[in-house]
């Protein structure tokens, strides 16, 4: 249902541009034109109507994302601690910041809190989202708490900035790339036919732990988009597979784009290959979710040259490429093509 | 327990600023330096990151604030339409930004959906908060929806800008306004001994339909913001009574100030007078939840200016002062002084 509400959301706001009221459209027009750069559907919100077109202010830019997790859907009680709980709420919305390429600023936090709960345990909470938000640098700066007789909800908003390309560019290829990124984030819609995909980390089986102690990919993005030319990113939370498709999907002005993925390439962590042959783990790193790894378009000569980048903060591997068409294909070592259905977590 | 854990949270940031990674404080020194100029405990929180010292950037800020709003606590859905339920989810956090005096920009929507809600029914809540969107100029950016075992759960995050003082000084005097105020957001402790109290619209009875139906103050905050020296401003969630005492506690540097009202000043609303005594009418007026109106402090000279403001765009009326001490005292028509406890409604 939640997908259906969201595909209705976005025809909405295609076919229906809202009305204003008029007085008020009058005295913000200016604004107004380049108010939201990224809208719904995309990873994050991201505003720039603080731009100054006499500075070079358009590239600055707010980005919002909001992700709530619910006991039962996203956590266990009777396994998960509450800072465990609290550390996830905010983890997935640095997540999504990561996937936009922006830097965490600030977060809300609100809680919906059974009453049998005692403020220790409120506390708790607090206190794993409040370490993770220390280590990345943000601060809580407000939120609501209501006690109900509904299960546990912690719902985070984040905020961040986007990054702006302070390096002065070294080369000439790299100030033309710097050029070219005048939103200066990630869009997911962004691929292009050729592009190299590209992920950090590995996956599957995240339901063993990662999922609950993964670092959101926040040093990645802020080194990458100074310094590369990307041109689309999301984050791998339904799973590989779906993620990858959705962005795919979502390319080539909403036309789409075709996925071929190189099944030897995929990175499959320790966890998805426990008690499992190698049919089954490659499956679960396709279609597990809550892996929040990144997943990057760029051109092949763009992965030339990261992939031999020593500072790269963690690990990156290209899994295969986008196509013109449609579809999502896995190439066998032995040239074969096979058609998956991606798949992915419904929350 | 809320409040208790608004309290440890105060507490907390009072004594034990939080750490920050090296490298990224570093980096960050001077943004960190003002980062956030309002943060947990006001109505809502104000960043100011885009500040640049060479323009006049560090008056224009980021107004963050978010509500949740639950079945069974902030409506009824035997009784609320779901378009009610959406416009009410979105309104009470416009209140919180005209408490700010901030325009709202966009908004992000939560919603956790019971197991039988249809698609139909959801669409009813965006509309409900989409129509309210229009009506106010911003934009519906992005969200979070999961259907879920729970009850009903609607949470907004309100973004808002604060308000340049564009205006040209028509006086010395004006000007003189204007340069003190520096944030160009409305605190809620920082009003003075002496100051007038003064209150938008009505209160009391609002669970006979105000409270779904309520306009946000925002016209009114506008209007005032850039033509007024307001000293410190709330808006009536809790009650009257509870949220003018808050304000005054936290205000003196949160040594507090006294409040004196005069009975016979306090506008009450036609629902409040309902089958009621003055008495009872005067006791719904200081004590019943979510009027939603703005308490605003300010020099009785502004006051005198302001009263006689033909474009104001809703009623004001003078109730009181702030007073020197403690203490919540109403006065009555023959000069006594009555001692009152606040009380408001507990979510």
């Amino acid at each position: 249902m939640e997908r259906e509400f969201h595909r209705w959301l976005k025809q909405d706001s295609r076919q229906a541009p809202r009305q204003r009221s008029r007085a008020v459209a009058d005295l913000q027009a200016t604004a107004e034109a380049s108010l939201v750069a990224v809208g719904i559907g995309d990873d994050a919100a991201v505003l720039r109507f603080w731009g100054d077109a006499a500075s070079n202010g358009d590239r600055a830019g707010i980005v919002l994302t909001t992700d709530a997790i619910a006991e039962g859907t996203h956590f266990d009680l009777s396994k998960h601690s509450l800072q465990l709980v609290g550390r996830k709420s905010l983890a997935v919305n640095l997540s999504d910041l990561a996937a936009m390429g922006a830097e965490p600023v600030a977060a809300l936090l609100t809680l919906m809190i059974p009453r049998r709960f005692s403020l220790a345990d409120v506390q708790e909470i607090f206190i794993g989202c409040q370490t993770l938000a220390t280590e990345f640098n943000l601060e809580i700066v407000g939120g609501d708490t209501n006690s109900w007789d509904g299960p546990l909800l912690v719902s985070v908003t984040a905020i961040g900035r986007t990054i702006e390309n302070a390096m002065p560019a070294k080369s000439a290829a790299l100030a033309f790339f710097n050029n070219l990124a005048s939103e200066n984030v990630w869009r997911m819609d962004q691929a292009q036919a050729g592009d190299a995909i590209v992920v950090s980390g590995c996956f599957g089986g995240s339901i063993h732990g990662h999922h609950l102690s993964f670092q959101p990919r926040v040093a990645l993005a802020r080194y990458l988009i100074s310094r590369y030319k990307i041109h689309a990113a999301t984050d791998a939370s339904d799973s590989l597979s779906f993620d990858l498709s959705a962005m795919a999907a979502a390319s080539n002005d909403g036309e789409g784009l075709g996925v071929e993925i190189e099944i030897d390439m995929i990175p499959i962590s320790a966890a998805a290959q426990m008690d499992a042959d190698d049919a089954t783990a490659l499956n679960r790193a396709l279609t597990d979710g809550e892996d929040f790894e990144l997943i990057l378009a760029m051109e092949n000569s763009v992965w030339e040259v990261l992939q031999n980048d020593p500072q790269l903060p963690c690990s990156l591997t290209r899994i295969g490429c986008f196509v013109e068409g449609n579809g999502f294909r896995l190439l066998h070592p032995d040239g074969r093509l096979e058609k998956f259905q991606p798949r992915g977590y419904s929350h």
